[in-house]
C-alpha cells in the first residue's frame, strides 16, 4: 500500500489558507517526499505527516517556491529525532544550492545528493518505493517523478512442484531469496508465478505539456499534475510561463490510461480551483482538485 | 505616529496557528521590519501589513527561525512592486549569510548591508523612524533594536519675535529648514520651543535579561521583549539556551520604566501563554500577551 497525502497545492506564492505544493507518500514507515517551499515543514504537521520517516526528498527545480523551506524541513527532521542519512533528488545544480540554503543549517544527518537530467533507472528507493525521475518543460531545468512500489509475484506450489524443490526451501525462495539445494543454487522465480502489477505515482510540476508525462505515467493508480489556470483561456500565460491550464494536464492523464487525475499548484488569482473542475473533468472523468492535506491509500489491484 | 504588528509570536519553530516571531512598525508610508523566519511573508499578508513599505529589515541574529525566510520576503516585496532599495541590518556575517540564502532569490531592487555590534547611533532610518541597534545576549552574536521617530519641537512667536525674525520666514523655519535673511543664515532654532519626547520602541528577542536593555529602554513607550518560558521553573533552560521567562522580561520593563511591555517568541511548549500573565503582570503590570496580528498605535504625547 502506498499512503498519499498533498500537504499543500498553492503555486508560487506560500497564501494564509493554502500552502505551497509538495507531496508525502509512504509506504511501510519509509516515505518520500517532492518538492519544499516555505512553510513547508507546517503544512507536514498540519497534515500529520510524519518528518522523521522522510528517507527521500525529491525537489522538481529551484525556484524558492520549491525548495526555499528545505533548509527549515532538515531541522524539523532532526528536531523529530532523525538521525539516518537522507537523500536528496535534484536536477544539476543541487549541491550548489543546498550549500547556499543550508549555510546556516546543520541537520544532524547525513545527506546524498542526486544531481539528475531523468532516465528510467531507479535513482534511489525509500523502503520499498523507487524512485525514477524525468523532464519536464519549464522555464528552468525540471524534473517530474514516479514513485513505484512493486509487487511480488504470488508464490505458485505446482510449479515448485514441477521443479522439484524441496518444501523445507519453499519459504526462504517465497520471500524473494535464493536458496542452495545441495550443489544447486535455486534461485526464486522457480517457485513464484507471473509479474504482479505494482502501484504506480506520478507527480509532475511545473511544466507544459509532454509525450513524456504521457510515457511515463502508463498505468499510473494516480497523477497529480499541476493546474496553474482554470481555464484554456489563460494558455498564452501557461506557455509563457511553463505552466498547464486544467484541460492540458486532464488530456494527459487520458492518453496516459491513468486511473485518477489530482490537480495543484493553483495560481493565487484562483481562490477556488473547484469552481473549474468541469474543465478537467469534461476530458478526464477522475479528475480530483487537490486541497490541502488531500490523502488516498493507494491498493494492490485484487 | 507610529503603527506596530507583531505578526508573529512563536519561538524556534512555525506552527500552523502561530508563526515565528516579527515586528512590523510603519509610520507616513515607511516600515521596519524586524526578523523575518520561515513564513514572515504569509504572516505579514495575513496581518495586513503591506511588504511594500518595507525600507529597512533589522535582523536579531542568524539563527533559521529569524531569517529562514527573507528570501521569500524580499521576493514578495518585489511581486508587491517594490523598487526603492532596501537596507538590512544584522551582526557581523550578514553579507556572506545573505549570500547563502538568496542564492536562488534575487530581489528586483538594490540592498544595502549593514552589519553592526551595537552602539548609540541611527544605523539608518525608514522615512523618519531612526533605527538604533545594541547588543544582546544569547548563544549566538544577537541584536536587540530601537525604533524612535523624533519629534520637532513646537513654533514659538514670541522667541521669533525675540530674535527678530521677520514673519515670511517663520513657515521654513518652522519645518526645520534654515534660512537666509539678507546677509544671515538664520537656523531654525531661533523660532523653536523646546525639544519634545517622540515616541520610542524597544525590541529584542532572543536574549538573557541585561543592563543594555535597560539603558536603552529608558522612557519606551513600548517594549517588546521575548518571554520563551512562562515560568521560573524553566530558568537552567533559559540559561542555557539564552532565553528569558516572563518575570525576567517583566523585571526589565518596570527597571527601564517603560511604558508597556508586549511579549512574545513563545516556545512551543506553551500552546497557550495567556495562561502565565499574571507571571509578569505582578511585576509590571501593563504587561500584554503578544499573539499574532496584535497592533498598536502608539502617538505623541498630548
Amino acid at each position: 500500500m502506498l499512503d498519499v497525502c498533498l500537504a499543500g497545492t498553492s503555486g508560487m506564492v506560500p497564501l494564509k489558507d493554502r500552502w505551497l505544493t509538495t507531496l508525502y507518500a509512504s509506504s511501510d514507515g519509509h516515505a518520500v517526499l517532492i518538492d519544499s517551499g516555505e512553510g513547508t515543514q507546517v503544512a507536514l504537521a498540519a497534515a500529520g505527516c510524519h518528518v522523521k520517516r522522510i528517507d527521500a526528498i525529491c525537489i522538481t527545480h529551484y525556484h524558492l517556491d520549491h525548495i526555499g523551506g528545505i533548509a527549515g524541513l532538515l531541522l524539523a527532521m532532526g528536531n523529530a529525532g532523525r538521525t539516518e542519512p537522507v537523500d536528496i533528488i535534484g536536477p544539476p545544480g543541487l549541491v550548489e544550492v543546498l550549500k547556499g540554503l543550508l549555510i546556516i543549517a546543520v541537520p544532524p544527518f547525513d545527506v546524498t545528493c542526486y544531481q539528475v537530467v531523468g532516465s528510467d533507472e531507479v535513482i534511489c528507493r525509500a523502503g520499498k518505493i523507487e524512485i525514477r525521475a524525468f523532464s519536464a518543460d519549464h522555464v528552468v531545468p525540471c524534473l517530474g517523478y514516479t514513485l513505484t512500489l512493486p509487487r511480488k509475484p504470488k508464490f505458485d506450489p505446482e510449479k515448485a512442484l514441477e521443479n522439484d524443490i524441496p518444501i523445507e526451501a519453499w519459504s526462504l525462495l517465497q520471500k524473494g531469496d535464493s536458496v542452495k539445494i545441495g550443489d544447486r543454487i535455486v534461485d526464486p522465480s522457480l517457485v513464484l508465478g507471473e509479474e504482479r502489477k505494482g502501484l504506480k505515482l506520478l507527480y509532475s510540476t511545473d511544466t507544459r505539456p509532454t509525450d513524456t508525462i504521457v510515457e511515463m505515467g502508463k498505468g499510473a493508480d494516480l497523477m497529480i499534475l499541476e493546474g496553474e489556470y482554470g481555464t484554456t483561456d489563460k494558455i498564452d500565460r501557461a506557455i509563457k510561463w511553463g505552466h498547464m491550464t486544467f484541460p492540458e494536464a486532464a488530456e494527459l492523464a487520458k492518453r496516459s490510461g491513468a486511473k485518477e487525475l489530482w490537480l495543484t499548484h493553483f495560481s493565487q488569482s484562483m481562490p477556488d480551483p473547484e469552481e473549474y473542475l468541469e474543465n478537467a473533468a469534461a476530458i478526464f472523468p477522475n479528475t480530483v482538485i487537490g486541497y490541502d492535506g488531500i490523502r488516498k491509500t493507494l491498493a494492490f489491484e485484487d
